[in-house]
């Protein structure tokens, strides 16, 4: 698909079956957007730069290439009907040049502002939601000024590139801010204090072209070495935080004109009426959401589908109590215990290296309300 | 994996994730099944003849060849941990020569068995098990002694090849002799007698490697054209002719030293001590069967899967109340009203051309118990 004019601002009629989404990342979160659009009949075309990227093996066509290749974006671009990305750090110039061939959702403001913690926070808190405090750290001035202002703890991150605890280095005292700098490389940064959390949670949902919003039960995230460990649904939240929270992850959809499914992290303060401060927003499926394949009606996958393709939203209704749980790295080595036990549904992404960290795949099971 | 004993007859390990599945034939039950694979970490093979085969989309691998090409099957065979198929329909010698290289389930004895309406119907009688009255017609004369005794309306089939009402005539009188014979072919054949029956069932079950079998509720079947329209869980039938049904299904099972997923469709009569009379063993996943993707906790494409490679079964509890309708030929331009409607679940295969009759996909709804 070829034109002159920008290509999301065209009218977009709904993809049909047989179309072809072309998904930017060929990790487990394309592998299981590849198999959701497989099931309403969509073809796919991953583009990623690993040889052994797992949604290759669950896609009809490939490209091996670097994000950065501008012959093969654009060849990828002409053989697909839509674009959409299972990660949010996308070059900025391979998103403008994808974003001139073919829709790409969600769009470049959403990665624009999500690739960028800085300019997330400062987006966020713009909508009048709560944010842990910030300060802009381009040196170390800025990052001495920034702990005297926000105290210890805190945490130094990098603005890019961070994720599942990269890129980030927790401050105990004045003492260590070149030791911070080191970890993080000297790069560009925001620092951010500490929030004492009760509990994490997480609001998956979606938004489509039409400006509908279906968001999921809030999920609440248990992390491990910063990593996701499990979600449960419901959460321990009231209905008036569940509500709270689901508001402000609409607010952010709705503010960035957001079409898929995006996640936002979010910490919860104890009592009742405490804020809810929203962290992260993921412009893409998230892994709190992995649990909606078995527990909910629509699962994230097929709903980003939906989304990207211009369908409308399928049902976000939960089907049961729920709780998914990470396999990370050796944990796959319970994989036969697992398909033992009645009632757990074993996901795994087909990776063939289980190094330490690395999500090898996800346990969902459903209970009865 | 290349032995010289029968390597059916070898003790088989849990297939390990990163494993390959073969599968025979690149429809949808092949898609459906190399999806489930690719859930559970599963690598797929797909060998089918037609370049625009629909599992082809969906699986890493695949070998496009004739179903009786020696060296693509012998090559296949090495490139895979076990075989397994969507249809029964496999030259005996391609069968011979696979199970020579690679383990095969279901094997030999229950394609020998369900590829055959004769030996089929045989064999199910030898179980005790009630059929309709049935002849063997490998002339004319045999058919004119089978309508004698049976009587009219009755039904000739072609003992081989058939399927959703192909290779199968309607004899109201014993004039139709001649058209009968010609209808078909004048392949060797099986009279069956009229059942005058009250409703159409399946009962979709797995036989594990241990002998361990599990079956999903008895679902009910609607065919329109000789070609399944809907199928409904729970059927309407008694607690006691469910259990005599799934009862059944277990001792085909048994008797074959089955391993895998099965259907078997049957009569019932009117009344709630009728005999249940089986028609029909499909030795594979099943379209009456498509409803448990969302319908049960283990789908009978993961079901199978998990059968074939030596791992346990997985609960096939049902979710609730389930129907599922097959999108036939031109019923797939409703695609658009049917994701637009909230819980229903819209499965498409990927097949380019509607054609009158082809199974295009199939639609799902569960609702509360």
């Amino acid at each position: 698909m070829s034109t002159s004019t920008p290509a999301n601002e065209t009218a977009m009629r709904m993809l049909p079956p047989g179309a072809t989404v072309g998904i930017l990342g060929g990790g487990q979160l394309g592998r299981m957007m590849a198999m959701a659009a497989a099931a309403y009949g969509l073809k796919t075309h991953i583009f990623a730069p690993d040889a052994d990227s797992p949604a290759f093996e669950v896609s009809g066509k490939h490209s091996l290439a670097g994000y950065d290749d501008e012959a093969a974006l654009v060849a990828f671009a002409a053989s697909v009907d839509v674009v959409t990305y299972e990660f949010e750090n996308i070059p900025a110039e391979s998103v403008d040049l994808l974003r001139r061939h073919v829709p790409l959702f969600p769009d470049h403001m959403a990665l624009a502002t999500t690739q960028d913690r800085l300019l997330e926070k400062r987006f966020v808190a713009a909508l009048g939601i709560p944010t842990a405090p910030f300060r802009d750290v381009a040196n170390r001035a800025d990052l001495a000024a920034g702990l005297a202002a926000l105290g210890t703890p805190a945490i130094l991150k990098t603005r890019r590139f961070g994720y599942d605890g990269k890129g980030q280095v927790k401050i105990e005292s004045a003492d260590d801010i070149d030791a911070a700098l080191a970890a993080i490389g000297h790069a560009p940064a925001i620092l951010e204090g500490f929030v004492p959390f009760e509990r994490e949670v997480s609001v998956v949902g979606a938004r489509d072209r039409a400006g509908g919003f279906a968001a999921y039960d809030v999920c609440e995230n248990v992390h491990r070495h910063h990593i996701l460990d499990t979600t449960t649904v419901p959460s321990a939240l009231s209905a008036a935080q569940c509500a709270k929270a689901v508001e402000a992850a609409k607010r952010i959809a709705d503010a960035l004109s957001y079409v898929g499914v995006l996640a936002v992290e979010m910490f919860v303060l104890a009592g009742d009426d405490s804020p809810i401060i929203v962290n992260e927003i993921a412009p893409r499926v998230h892994n709190s959401g992995h649990w909606t394949i078995e527990g909910a009606v629509t699962s994230q996958f097929a709903q980003h589908i939906r989304a990207v393709c211009g369908w409308p939203l399928g049902s976000t209704r939960r089907n049961g109590r729920v709780d998914m749980r990470n396999l990370i790295g050796a944990d796959i080595e319970a994989w036969a215990d697992i398909v033992a036990e009645p009632g757990l549904h074993l996901h795994l992404y087909g990776k063939t290296s289980a190094r330490p960290g690395r999500k090898m795949g996800h346990v969902t099971r459903v209970l009865p309300e």
